[in-house]
């Protein structure tokens, strides 16, 4: 089977992580998969939320949100409507949570780290691409937090390892990597994994868009998952070892 | 390992699936998974969601909540801070799916049911307990529609099959089936798991909540899960096949 | 002139008072007045809104709710709405200001109680049977708070009395105490009054619906209603005097 | 016992009813109960919510709202906060209720009359002000709609008689009259009364603020209040039967 | 050119400042032009918001609405439909700026003064006739905290000018001064413009309603409001040079 | 007296203006004045608001946001605070005005043009930026909506001329074009100006920050805004004139 832009189905879309993106942000990163593009911003805090005061541990959340037009049609802002939906509420916790599996609170320290992911232009895979990019945002913030502003010690290590994320599907039979918007209205199943760098998992997301999924169609999607994380690490490295100039 | 309640880590707590809870209902379950209680009700309404009219096909929809003192400190009401949460939103939009998947909208005919699930007292698994729940409640107002009201042709089938979930986790590295609070809270990984009743899945949502996973682990996870599913659609048909006084 | 339900003018409904129905809350009761059904749960903290603190008295609130389903039709949530209908604020404002016609705030110290009043099945007599029942969860979390927390000293009184509600109506001529919903839909003038268990007025409010009613009505409507209320003190002083295991 | 403004317990303050205030309503009223000042505007369409359509009925209702600084410490706006307090959903569903007991729908036709009862300054009983000038809002708007606008046939009288509020309550063991705001806010028992002009009761609203109170306490509150209604009456057939130009 | 009401282009409409209208406020002036009328309550509060908190500086601030039927069609209420619109917000931010153009921080100390300003009617010129009528208000609060309630040194000027405001535009090619409603829907150029007293600009806002304007059409609109903010400074002094009994 | 960034007083920063930035919108245009980026999405509907419905008019509007992370400092998501502040309104309704004065509502027929002009990175002059790269992003929705999808007869000139905008001020006593965000917060005076490309004001909202303002300080205040513009202008035509690949 072929794909709509002739790729292979373990194939990810070309993936660019542009750093330094914004000059306000601590850390700030444009990610694209293929035409979905995220800007990721990160910012930091000195302290932490109330319920957190005292305990000598940090706080990472994320917030995702969609600009009207990023999509085909126009969507209505959440702001004007006054509500945050459903979709936007999941999508933030997702990647709050997925960030915060590979900090280490303590030595983070009383600091915050908001991750801001802003869809700019979406082609399937939004949330995926946001958590691979916030990944960097936030090693580019820690960094600064640690060792432009001091606010770290220079032996702590608040991060314990690299996360990155990746949608799979099952498309007329063909389980497929990192599904375009057209491959991912067309999956009978969809799955949304995230991955450490050493090849664990955050977390793992399946549903069954039109037909339940037996055992064996979880384990091809977990299969092509992990392997897709693995390549995308590789990507998050170089991107991180490249110099910033701010 | 000997549990909290001295189960084993295979076995679900009691359960209970009361139907006819509720005199005004068309579907009405008060279900139980140890003393973790919801109400689940099936409204039905003649007709469909404007973005849905004139297609002949039905819809489904849930919405959860929780009374403010399900749990052991009180919180405080949505309708009061003016607006749902995250948790809210992610779980209504989860029981909504899950029931989809065993639905033929075309058998519907447009006709809309909503299923309410509203946690009166929460010891974990609330959301699974919903799901369990609403899926009785949705037949019986599935039941009420074609062979009460006549809504359907008696000759259709609105229910492809059956649908029921559960939550597992490791706790102390041990992984353990239908977690109560205490569990829940000391898991390093929690996974809800919703299966068809012929042992497929529908969704698989597992969250590193420490420490993230290893492929070993999420395989005996989902092998937890589903027996604990196929224990629970068992329990499911007994209900169903009693006899309902309205 | 004979009632739907075969009951003379005079007479409730048949009234249930089932203490400690939920685990968490220092007071629950699920309260029946025929088919209304409502979970009636009191939260006890430590402390006082802001400003209360340092008067060294104590606050009682309530918040009232409906289940989307409680009713023949279901309604829209309040929380998804994004805002509490007039309806409901002025129930809940009716409860907290009858329960606090009974409390000693300088007895209570700084301590605050919240009565949950949450419909779980709604035929006519909600707000009444929401005050009855919620008197007595509001009992059991004094008795709490003095007797098993020990915020409280022995000797204190909190409760100077007790308070009952019932609803009485003027249906086709004939006054008519406890309406259950057809009953409420046909009446004439409607009217909900709150007494202490010694016979006098805490609250008093009678509509006209149909037709303005003259002086003698209005006599009539509130013996009835005196008697009413006497005699669910007598049943909520039983409910009381059995031991309640926790 | 003498009143701070040198009334006797029976005595209303001076009442001013000025027609014809505002040059845009088709009624407006500014009502003045001693320093209580109420604008109250009538508004008329033709035409009826949604759920009333097709009935041949018309619909009334009523929304009242105090100026930030009606009082004597500024309040927050409603607007800014978001959401409509308790009090205020209380007060305008109470006018709403009061000015359609003498409302004959039918008589009425499709039309919808909205009265908008905007305090000014406040200095107790402002809700009884307000349904005492409303109701001559109202009854200049019914007459612009059936006389100048044509839109009620002449023949038809769409108000059934006349209705006017006054407070009372219990001050220091005395029943007293129409309360300022130092007297309402050391009265044991206050009560709201909602009269027609012959005499019969609308609405009947008392609390006990302080002291539960008695049947005897409760009988010469309502004797003063029905006396104060009659007075009203009085004031307001005075000043309908002046001209107005408009 | 003739206008409507039979002033020339030059001219103001009949301009009264009514002071000391309510009872309760600090300051309080029912400003009019010609039928628009503003009721404006300044009220002064120890204390700032807490970004301004411990800098020695005081604040002032602006809130601007309209009364549902101040207007010739009856406007949804801001409270009801839960936000306050675009146009509420920028004349409430225009008269805030407005009026802290005139105070001097220092002088005024650690106090704040809220400026509400609420349209009983309108017909044209709301927000400038709230700007010429708050500056009054505020002038009495300030003499009010410093002479009556001694919150200010009394060798300090907290106000370092008077400040007032008008609108001007462009009808059938003749500019116009101080434009009525009907006025100024048929304006190709509407501009509001807020003057110090002694003829320099605060605020200029000009707005192309239908013909974008050339240079000596603003010119000649800038020498049309400077005179007539020169006449409203002049009314603005006479109204504040009579005595005030509070 | 030399700008921060060595430009004369009379020096535009650099400006870009990137057309076909996303794939999805119409018009789609990435604008930048120095380091202030804001993308400008035109979404073009068949169908205007229902107030306009039969007019045979078309409507254009515009929504203006910033990126929480858009500023130095992280500012709240207006959709998480459930409401849109007063300056984002202000913004919005102006670059609406400012666009709509270059309209033609006939020759647009029925049709709806929303622009969403979402600030990236903010550095001074947001809202001029916006107004001048949203024209951009205008004129090739309309070009798109009359020549791809024939929405608009070929004949017609639903665009009367072009429009731009640029902010001055007086900076220590200097008047500047173009503010970055440093001088802007130094600024005595600010002032935006809105052109059309012959020269004529569309708006114009001078405020005086600090001291009010002479008469002769707003002329050549004018004088650089109109020079200023009409350099735009000429950027807009040139970005205009190449050839656009979509």
């Amino acid at each position: 089977m072929s794909r709509i832009d002739g790729r292979t189905p373990q194939q990810l879309r070309p993936v660019t992580i542009e750093r330094g993106w914004s000059k306000h942000a601590e850390g700030s990163v444009l990610v694209s998969f293929g035409d979905t593009k995220v800007l990721c911003n990160a910012s930091v805090t000195e302290g932490v939320p109330r319920w957190r005061k005292g305990s000598g541990e940090g706080w990472v959340t994320a917030e995702y949100a969609m600009l009207p037009r990023a999509t085909n049609t126009r969507g209505d802002r959440e702001s004007v409507k006054g509500r945050i939906g459903g979709r936007t509420h999941e999508i933030s916790r997702l990647i709050g949570r997925s960030l915060r599996a590979v900090i280490d609170y303590k030595a983070l320290g009383e600091n915050t780290i908001v991750l801001d992911c802003d869809v700019l232009q979406a082609d399937g895979g939004t949330r995926t691409a946001a958590i691979t990019g916030a990944y960097v945002a936030l090693a580019d913030a820690v960094h600064w937090a640690q060792h432009t502003k001091k606010l770290i010690k220079p032996s702590r290590k608040p991060l314990t390892g690299t996360v990155s994320a990746v949608s799979v599907g099952i498309v007329g039979g063909t389980p497929l990597l990192d599904l375009r918007y057209e491959e991912d209205v067309r999956a009978d199943t969809d799955m949304n994994v995230v991955c450490t760098g050493d090849g664990r998992f955050v977390e793992v997301q399946g549903t069954a868009e039109a037909e339940p999924f037996a055992r064996d169609e979880l384990n091809s999607l977990l299969d092509l998952a992990a392997a897709g994380c693995t390549e995308l690490a590789e990507l998050q490295r170089k991107a991180l070892d490249a110099p910033l100039d701010r």
